[in-house]
């Protein structure tokens, strides 16, 4: 038997990210899951990213820190109010709010030094057709340039040749797309964290339901005509 | 009188680094200096670091945590041995192993995530000629890509058409070129910190003028026919 591809799959915690790592795995990948502590405002989400990385099945998880949040900047990261009850017209309509700074950049960027390490040329991101509306980081585009400097910011790339992949599975889907490939892969989204604001309650927490990260994953549940399991505030 | 452009100048406390900050300052920038606490065996570079970024005249000082040491591979960050005594064939030969796996890349990025939130577009850096001898990061070939990575990754670049540009000013100069360029422009060469595995003594902290940036440093300075004005183990 030969030895499985190695590839670092970034896992937030949220669905997609979970779907990612399964994609990762389906495809006889040998998963290192990787999640950065960005100076996001609840350490929950990295909770919810070590519940899926062991239910993925990934071989090993590693948190970086990394704390964007001393340069300022995002909702996400800042004490920037997390906007509620927008519209699909407002969400879409220009970068959002909670756009961290160079995120993807950075946290691809730590992937590709965890890949050197690991000897791995295949990285895995989770972003989908519906963030990339508005975040410039998300696009094919952005994920091609990455794979350009990759072989050539390497020691794998400059000495060896190697290239890089940067796959991005859910690129094309929609939430319902997801929800309904998570299902395929028997992915437990009840491990999943989305929310950018929960509220905790006892040992469970609590999604709000009303940040632009609730309103898209619960209209990808209903697209997908199934109940989403995770709990929101009534 | 114009507002003057910002530039956001990683510093790390090394000679390279201070005279690039210099560099950013007399080419009419205001310099916004950064920092990253990556898991080195030391924290006196990032106290060398601040203060050359307050000689420097830089307007801001950020030290941003990545702790790249999670992922290993590397004696800067790991327990490997540092070099010592090396000949400058077989510091030249291969990638060294004082390399951190994908540093620049993780370093620029976080650069350009400041960069967005203070709406500049040039990054300085202070690569080198006799660094890139061995590091992948350190060449022209990957300072152009993470160029055209920044202008399809960020806000500024989707939606205004900004290109960024990533200044390494010290690219073609030897080390003794350094030297004479940092007194050109009157910098203050002792408050740097080069050594990989210092000792302290007292408040000073003395470099071990062995580990193979010492060498080339105390190589510089011979062949400028200048004396290194910081402390060696004697």
């Amino acid at each position: 038997m030969s030895t499985p591809r190695r590839a670092v799959c970034l896992v937030s915690g949220g669905m997609d990210s979970a779907v990612t790592l399964a994609e990762a795995r389906a495809l006889g990948f040998e998963a290192y899951a990787l999640s950065a502590r960005y100076g996001q405002r609840h350490e929950y989400e990295l909770a919810a990213a070590a519940r899926v990385a062991e239910a993925g099945g990934a071989k090993d998880h590693r948190i970086v820190t990394v704390d964007l949040g001393v340069l300022g900047g995002s909702a996400l990261t800042d004490d920037i109010e997390v906007p509620k009850d927008r519209s699909h017209d407002e969400m879409g309509s220009d970068v959002p709010v909670t756009y961290v700074p160079a995120r993807n950049t950075v946290f691809l960027a730590v992937a590709l030094g965890w890949a050197e390490v690991l000897d791995a040329t295949d990285l895995f991101l989770g972003v989908n057709a519906v963030d990339y509306s508005g975040y410039p980081d998300c696009r094919p585009q952005f994920l091609a340039a990455f794979e350009a400097l990759a072989s050539v910011a390497t020691a794998a790339g400059a000495e060896r040749g190697a290239r890089f992949t940067v796959h991005a599975p859910l690129m094309k889907l929609s939430k319902a797309g997801i929800v309904q490939r998570a299902a395929a892969l028997n992915v437990d989204l009840s491990l999943t964290l989305t929310c950018y604001d929960p509220v905790p309650e006892g040992e469970r927490v609590i999604s709000c339901g009303r940040c632009d990260a609730c309103q898209l994953r619960l209209a990808g549940f209903a697209e997908a005509g199934t109940t989403d399991p995770i709990p929101y505030v009534s």
